[in-house]
């Protein structure tokens, strides 16, 4: 069940991550899989070197490299219609960051951390992909400058600890897990479209110019 | 001994690195705290990375996440005073610096690992949560920039192994701690007030515009 | 066998990495030997942590830290007449990428992974210290934006996976290496002198500027 879910994580970030190369670099097909296989697969190694669960899931099994590899593909083949839905990349960044949130804080809990331990885990694995993803390209990273991104891979791994240490997963696993994804997911793409964003400091002192565009 | 001197330290990089979010980035709540959370913690996880002492302490152990996210919130809160003392920023990179200097080359030096690789270790603790620090903000790393940065780490970090095959520790452990963190910290403030930089290559052949603007 | 060709590919990243520090990045000597020793040393430490290989050989073994250093301090010494060979970057760093596919997909083989594994694995420490180098001088990393980088280093990696299974490497496992990094080797300069590219996605639908200048 885990499995499945980390393997449709992967495939949106794949997606993702392939999709931004397009966009924003202008790469070779080389560029384009290896972007979408490192959004894809950065969390997940991130998540297994923190929990000491080395070599990574990602590269003793095979299925991670196929299916991060075939995400990258299909954007290099159908890049001009996919590239038009001008908000695939947001759904398939808010998807990844959904189910890796919990398939991060899961995985955590198995390798016996406590609670909080691995609600940070699952954010870190929601968001690290997307994170080295952003620093390949030179972008400031979602996490550090996006409204709400944090927050709802946060409130999704906190969802799926609750469930797990109240007994749910035994009985009612899957719906739990999907369901701290579903929340996860509706925030995020709520935070998107409304434009909302976490508080700012009191009393503002920033002068400069954003970081978030180049020059 | 160890574990305090770490957590100063943790303390004072989780208050550099959220200060850094609200002056450079702009950055909301969350970012503020995820940068101070990185450059406290980051240099302490390369080390346990490269230490094979996974997980790394900083999830095992709440006390370190604990300080590290405290450090972000303060910031928050008192942004607007915090930010006006203009030195703040270098004087608590310096303290970072200086104290991971030693504790990481101390931990190194516990784990079995000879001197000179202690001391590199130690340096490499010092110098990488600040480093990912600014690689997340786009800022050209202060170890490759500045003048004096890794230089004063290597002299904390060699001092403090020095002292260990010295006997001292078993003595006078806690002062020589603080002897080795506290000279790093000097060198690494009068570097900055000075304005001294290591030697540059002889006959500079640079044409183009200094890294540390962006455009 | 395998340490020399290690050994020779960390001394070529080194003098790459450091000559790239002072053409781009205008560093002083920390800085210079600090990007060349990251160059040098990088790809292999992330072959060691995905391998589970920790502590990293680079850190057990001083010969790669004195390696590395020296390349650096080379550079730094002569840095007027190696950075007058405009060519000299570009043909260091294919050396590094070929040896590095070539040992390590050797050592992923060595440690039990599979050869699809083993292959990527090879590739990703061809790449992965120049990535980074990249990333810390702020440019958009070659693995990215440049035509036949990875893809000569799947090709060496490759070789070196098959001759080790068709059983070469017991009878001529040093020629065989050395021509599975030739042939990476050619691949990348005929890349460069010809402009090679891998093909790009099909209605490039790119709008923006170029990422692989900064202003």
């Amino acid at each position: 069940m885990l499995l499945v879910l980390d393997l449709v994580g992967t495939f949106a970030f794949a997606l993702n991550g392939a999709l931004t190369a397009v966009r924003v670099a202008h790469v070779d097909i080389v560029g384009v899989i290896t972007l979408g296989a490192i959004t894809a697969l950065g969390g997940g190694i991130l998540r297994d070197i923190l929990l000491d669960a080395l070599p990574p899931a990602t590269f003793v099994d095979w299925r991670y490299l196929a299916v991060a590899a075939s995400g990258g593909v299909i954007v290099f083949l159908f890049s001009r219609p996919l590239t038009r839905v001008t908000s695939s990349i947001d759904v398939l960044d808010a998807a990844g960051l959904s189910l890796f949130a919990v398939t991060g804080a899961s995985k955590a809990l198995e390798l016996g951390l406590g609670p909080v331990q691995a609600i940070i885990l699952g954010t870190v694995t929601a968001v690290g992909g997307g994170t080295v993803r952003d620093v390949l390209i030179r972008e400031v990273p979602s996490v550090l400058s996006s409204g709400l991104y944090a927050i709802p891979a946060l409130i999704g791994a906190a969802l799926a600890v609750g469930a797990t240490s109240a007994g749910v997963d035994q009985v009612l696993g899957a719906p739990a897990a999907l369901g701290a994804a579903g929340a996860c997911f509706v925030i995020r793409l709520l935070g998107l479209h409304l434009g909302l964003d976490a508080p700012k400091p009191p009393g503002d002192v920033w002068t400069g110019s954003p970081p978030g565009n180049n020059g």
